[in-house]
């Protein structure tokens, strides 16, 4: 019962080891078990599995996951379990299907085979790794769009993978070797523990953030991480960053951009700015990106900066698994792309995408109404976390705030964050994120995911939370 | 201009070094032209990239693709290209396009988010590994269906990934460790050289198989190929066999696949079966599944066992990107479902292919009629070709056959078998493949693909064969 919220999301109870997978291995228990009775055949050796395959680098054995364990056995229902666990920790945008469904119902060429459309055939065979080019294009410009048009984008450079976290593994895999180290500013989305070491064999070392700055990067903190993977033995081969930052809610600073790019170039490493959440960002204004950056100094350093982006967040379709990797450097767009051989997106959801991102009415009226809304959004849950005494660090984009708890720990460790973090997923039944899940070197922050429930939903876990701070207060 | 026909199939013209793409680039090489000319700036350290980028072991620069670009440089139309290349070098099956056409214009709920088919909401956040539950359920009875019943599939054992080719990939992740070794009985589709070995390291020792006995795999061929990997200090880790194979367009039959899962115990390795062409074997009863011996022997040696399978093949939805993996082994499943992260299949084509596959009255005849349609493709390529006084392997499965041109050949080497190729290709305007991109150890062997065309282009086919052959009489 492990999951992600990006990748990989837990909508049913099961797993390998379950009743409901082995009416078939009873059997196959059976006669092992006989076998040794009779103890007469010679058991025989079992066959190995590979290092990769059981080693747990894959993360997901995390105490993060523990949370929604927790949440699938006992799942909040407005009606029918209002005592249930409310899931805050899936970062999944559910405040803007409606304008997605209006498009699909006034444009149902995009999702059938009928006149208009391309046919069924040409499209069921087309598996060019390029991509549909219409695709392509409607995804240059809608990050175009994105940016409010101040950063451009060749849609012959954009490399198309089933979701952004083959796009980050992919990168991976291209520009590190195994032993090699890239750099993560902490906290950071747990899933890159799996995305960016389990296959590739390459470490993660972690450029630590905090408070005392509001979690912004600094050159200081970058090179104390380079001289930490040197004193490791290890090479550093990039820095990846996460604009607008997962798990912080905040974009990255113009001048802390210009420090990490510099930081890129005199170290010659490369720079992968994973800009997800871009399109979240709660003004259009706020949000800079590092291809912004490029603009501004003439792409001179381009060939080191790596774009990922996906449309599972912004637009809120995790399932139909799309991710893009956008590289200045031309033989990464070429290894990149022959290598999404291995994690291609359905034609048929490239086709229905191309209709819907390209029709220019729609994806305008989408990105400033969505930004409307999880703006709205996020005012809600900071003014109910104030008014029950809590701060969050200033955000201004995801689908997500990051909370401040550390007052209410015992001692500042990881263990009492951890210990707060079951009282608050046991007693006041809200499943939030602990911060240690997400490498934070400061105990007591935890981020809480407001954009994949109702309003009244969050409301119910407003006032629960500020039950819970009275009670505090009283004892 | 590099072509798979899984995996990759190319319909446009750009590669990331061509005009199309670079009008950004030229830029930047201007700057970097300038810098040079000014001879005052320092030029920058090229950023490196990592030995699995660099390295050519994805073998996508084998003669086998110089075809295909020939191919696209002036494809044969028949009314607008006579004169142009044929394409049999593309392992495609059209042959029942009119079958899934039909059912999509009666079955309108199956790819539209009308009222009955579940909502667009739901679909489009379903990101669980898993898989949708009514996908695996009709994956499974299609397989079954496949193996007239004589093999069961448990849908909890099926893990789905974007493509056999990921699947393939996925599981050399999970069976080996960099520098270890798989079997492979030869000739091979050119593609494993990249799906298993590019970016896991692994290495493929072949099994060499010639025409003395129809190619078929000998316990003498397992033993020397295993031998051979000793030799060099590798670790055999499994053994992997295409059934129905590609390029042989055959099955393996029963003792050979007794013989092979007896070494695979013998030698406590794993045994891989690639049956992506299982469900195009002319008739159901000539294709025996690695599941139908495991059921015979009481799932004894199951937990070796791996079964790849796909739909691009055997429903011709490449595009559509649907492969799985079905492991009896517990922790396979497991492992190869986290990584499915990395690959998953979109959620809206997962639903469009439950609805389809689920109806038995479709599934049930489209396989018999696409078996018939296949078989009857077959005959007549292979008439053709005897009539200009070709033989091929005989073959009762696949989109190709496997043709033997070993008597044009000046000398019996591979130098000669590409100078045939050449003409083949250059002049009577046919792209097949040779065996030797296929690591074929005995040259002569060509694949030729017959049902990514119309009969009448095939006809064409045959009769530019015909005339090239009484040529070579009269010389």
């Amino acid at each position: 019962m492990q999951v992600f919220d990006k990748g990989f999301h837990h909508h049913h109870h099961q797993s390998p080891s379950s009743p409901l997978l082995s009416h078939f291995f009873s059997f196959f228990h059976t006669k092992r078990k006989k076998r040794v009775e009779m103890a007469i055949e010679i058991e025989q050796p079992r066959v190995g599995l590979s290092k990769v395959a059981v080693s747990k680098t894959h993360g997901e054995d995390s105490p993060y996951f523990a949370g929604w364990k927790a949440y699938d056995e006992n799942p909040y229902h407005e009606t029918s379990n209002q005592s249930g666990v409310i899931q805050m920790g899936l970062a999944e945008n559910q405040v803007s299907f409606d304008l997605l469904e209006k498009y699909l119902e006034e444009h149902s060429e995009a999702s059938s085979w009928g006149k208009g459309a391309p046919g069924f055939r040409e499209n069921a065979l087309f598996q060019d790794y390029h991509g549909l080019k219409s695709f392509r294009q409607a995804m240059a410009s809608f990050m175009e769009q994105i940016r409010g048009g101040r950063a451009k984008f060749d849609p012959d450079r954009i490399v198309l993978t089933a979701g952004a976290t083959a796009a980050n593994e992919l990168l991976t895999f291209i520009l590190a070797d195994p032993g090699d180290a890239l750099l993560i500013p902490t906290p950071y989305y747990p899933g890159f523990d799996r995305d960016l070491r389990w296959r590739t064999g390459v470490n993660i070392v972690p450029i630590h953030c905090d408070s005392s700055n509001n979690f912004q990067i600094t050159p200081e903190a970058m090179e104390a991480a380079y001289q930490t993977a040197e004193s490791m033995n290890l090479k550093v081969r990039g820095i990846l960053i996460t604009n607008p930052s997962n798990p912080l809610g905040a974009t990255i600073q113009r001048s802390a951009l210009e420090q990490i790019l510099d930081f890129a170039v005199n170290k010659n490493i490369h720079l992968v700015s994973d800009e997800i959440y871009s399109g979240s960002t709660f003004s259009s204004s706020e949000f800079i990106s590092i291809a912004e950056i490029l603009e501004t100094r003439g792409y001179k350093e381009a060939e080191r900066v790596h774009i990922v982006y996906s449309l599972s967040k912004d637009l809120g379709l995790p399932g139909f698994r799309v991710g893009t990797i956008y590289s200045y450097n031309d033989q990464v767009v070429t290894t990149a792309r022959r290598m999404s051989s291995f994690t291609l997106i359905s034609s048929q959801t490239q086709h229905l995408l191309a209709c819907m991102l390209s029709n220019k009415e729609f994806s305008e009226n989408y990105i400033k109404t969505n930004r409307e809304r999880l703006s709205k959004r996020y005012d809600m849950i900071i003014k109910g976390l104030k008014k029950a005494g809590i701060e969050c660090l200033k955000g201004n984009a995801g689908l997500f705030c990051w909370m401040n708890l550390s007052p209410l720990l015992e001692k500042p460790t990881r263990e009492s964050e951890l210990a707060l973090w079951k009282v608050i997923l046991n007693e006041v039944k809200l499943n939030i994120s602990p911060g240690s899940s997400c490498h934070c070197s400061e105990p007591g922050w935890f981020r809480v995911c407001f954009a994949n429930m109702s309003e009244q939903t969050l409301e119910i876990a407003l006032e629960r939370i500020h039950k819970f701070m009275e009670q505090r207060k009283r004892n």
